[in-house]
């Protein structure tokens, strides 16, 4: 627990947002789970948002919890997989509380590979398990042979040949950098990354091609990753993660420092109350859906995801990707740019490191208050994903959805409680 | 020649740029400039532009020349090279002039590999060298040793290496379809292509890595294609030179069908006035420069590149890509809307294959209308490199340029003779 103390709330505030725009986010890394994350180990798994039971997760979480099993061979069969879970012989985590994310159900088990990003301003690091592109994948709650072959696919080749490759760059790869130049390309780093993804390729498929492995193996990793557009969301994901948490080394003041969903509850935790999780019912978000779907089979928001709009960016900043506005049925640029001023009015300041070209060149949002939240009724939207509601049908559509105005009543009335302004 | 008349200019028109927005560009091979172009052979030289001699070129285009018969081993110094043009034992010939562009200097011989370009839907192909990166480069007049290593390089490695991939495309590369997506990515295909270079090497780079080729020359392919974000402008350019050329089908109308510069004179083709140029004196572009040089040592606008703002990129749709307007000097996010409505005026319709989500989803311009822009007053507008003026230099900044009125006055006065509208 650090000592120093702030006079007032803003000069808190502020130390806070100088940790996260002075912060220094490189991918020094992938590697197993376990190999880094020494909390993580047999029959247990990782889930997305604030603390939850096997009970009560949401269909899309719990197939993914199956599919886990399936990976690591705990189970064999999905209904063994299913009998375990519902017997408790399997022990949950929130992915947040070992210094991770994970995108939709989260969930993560100790021989998936996961993106290590440094954040070298701090010296703290933040994990998240890699993209597996789209269609049945385990984070929308899919876990047919396709899906667990695919995860096995990631953990003996693609895992182990971007290892190597990132093991080229003597410093990692600078996110700052990378990020600074896709925000330019029309990416928000949520629900579209297309230029970020492209940029990456581009950055490690020399590496790639330079490695002593066999060629087809470089081919297999450099298709997939030419093929999958979102690949960046999980970098994405862990560099959000790796600068908020350098930022709640500061513990005080109103700043957001995660947000997330576990499919039933909406969880913050703010600068202030450190680790504590404030959390209200979630809600579904709406958007549009794929053919032959609709509202009605839409479960309610899930995942880390929304730890992007924490660090400023997805739906904060969709101004940067009107490309992105139509497929999340957010209307035209005109929209786009009014719900990005909109969130200026929750932030406290804009992050110069990331330039909105769209936006006059201001840059990406930088701290979200608390007391802003509460005071103008504004809630966070956040750009995501939409999962069927049952297990092992995977995504739907896509859409945006407010963080419930509740977490931040309750979290502003605790951190009162702690400065001892009210009992 | 066609038979076909129209009733009305306005008719023509249309039926021009319906062959604009109907073309269908596909990327389908790298070769030696003379196994495609049959017109370009030993001691002959292409240029950028209307037809110059080479004792009126600027700078850059002499420059351009002696790398070239250094390159080709036609002269062994650059003194011996320079006696060689001065003497007149070098043809030279516009690149239009043999379905071809080339930029800036445009300069092109017989053993550099080109860009093959097929527009399908009218059967014909256009050409272009490929970009040789930044930095001392032949197409801005540089000719040192450096640059005549990487030419031989391009010949040797590069070219063949594209080849070989794009062989493995059945169809080859659908151009429409890249475009489209990397005009949502903020490219305007002139002074931005960084979207469309990342694409193009997410599309190339899993068949450069499978081919039966040495391990270290896709390194180096792929290392080369990393680094450079400007290589999809000469595919751009070739792009819309078959796009172009395939709309010059029609013989008739008011249509501008190519739009080039040679250093000295700005020249445009209209489609009811066919293989002719219509030229008058180039302006010098404004903008940003390198360290240590200023607006005194630019050359005059050269280049066959502005066949991309003939095609209703480039300058045309500067809203496009936000992020070059500060390095063109060409102010923020309302000065770059500003122009593209401005080129509207001018424009006969919005190509709908290239929508753009900063213009509220509006296509790119199609079709500048010669007598819109004597009418309006308004000439259309280039982004482009700026060289210096003396040979051996190279590039120092970018700007923007708007073609003299002169030319479409030219052009307007030609087309009501022919159809004796006039004596």
């Amino acid at each position: 627990m650090r000592t120093t103390t702030y006079p007032t709330v803003n000069e808190a505030n502020q130390a806070v947002i100088d940790k996260i725009s002075s912060s220094t986010p490189f991918l020094v890394d992938v590697a197993p789970a376990h190999h880094v994350m020494e909390a993580l180990g047999e029959r247990e798994l990782l889930h997305a948002g604030p603390p939850i039971a096997y009970s009560e997760m949401t269909g899309p979480m719990q197939g993914s919890c199956i599919g886990a099993l399936l990976f690591e061979g705990w189970a064999s069969t999905a209904e063994e997989a299913e009998r375990m879970l519902k017997a408790g012989d399997i022990r949950f985590k929130p992915c947040h509380s070992v210094d991770a994310v994970g995108p939709m159900g989260g969930i993560t088990s100790m021989n998936m590979p996961v993106l290590v990003v440094k954040n070298k301003a701090e010296n703290n690091t933040a994990y998240c398990i890699l993209n597996e592109g789209i269609g049945k994948v385990l984070r929308f709650g899919a876990y047919s042979e396709e899906v667990v072959e695919r995860l096995v696919w990631m953990q003996t080749i693609l895992g182990p040949t971007l290892s190597k490759a990132l093991g080229q760059l003597p410093e990692g790869l600078n996110l700052n950098v990378l990020v600074a130049r896709a925000i330019t390309m029309g990416d928000e780093f949520h629900q579209r990354n297309i230029a970020a993804s492209a940029l990456f390729l581009k950055e490690l498929s020399p590496y790639i091609v330079g490695l002593d492995i066999p060629a087809e193996q470089k081919q297999e990793v450099i298709q997939f990753l030419a093929d999958t557009d979102q690949f960046f969301l999980n970098i994405a994901m862990a560099m959000a993660k790796a600068v908020m948490d350098g930022a709640r080394t500061i513990e005080s003041g109103t700043v957001i420092t995660a947000m997330s969903r576990n499919g039933r509850d909406f969880g913050i935790k703010m600068s202030g109350t450190g680790d504590e999780w404030f959390t209200a019912p979630v809600n579904t978000p709406e958007g549009l859906f794929f053919s032959g779907y609709s509202q009605e089979e839409a479960n309610p928001d899930i995942g880390d995801s929304a730890i992007t709009e924490t660090f400023g960016v997805g739906g904060m900043v969709i101004v940067a990707a009107p490309g992105v506005t139509r497929f999340l049925g957010a209307g035209g640029f005109e929209d786009a740019l009014a719900i990005s001023n909109e969130m200026t009015e929750i932030s406290i300041a804009h992050n110069a490191n990331f330039s909105i070209p769209t936006w006059d060149f201001k840059g990406a949002c930088l701290g979200i208050d608390a007391r802003k939240v509460v005071e103008t009724g504004i809630a966070p939207i956040i750009n995501t994903g939409i999962a069927h509601k049952n297990a092992g049908v995977g995504q739907i559509g896509a859409g945006t959805v407010r963080a419930p105005l509740a977490c931040f009543e309750k979290a502003l009335e605790a951190y009162a409680k702690k400065l001892n302004l009210i009992d």
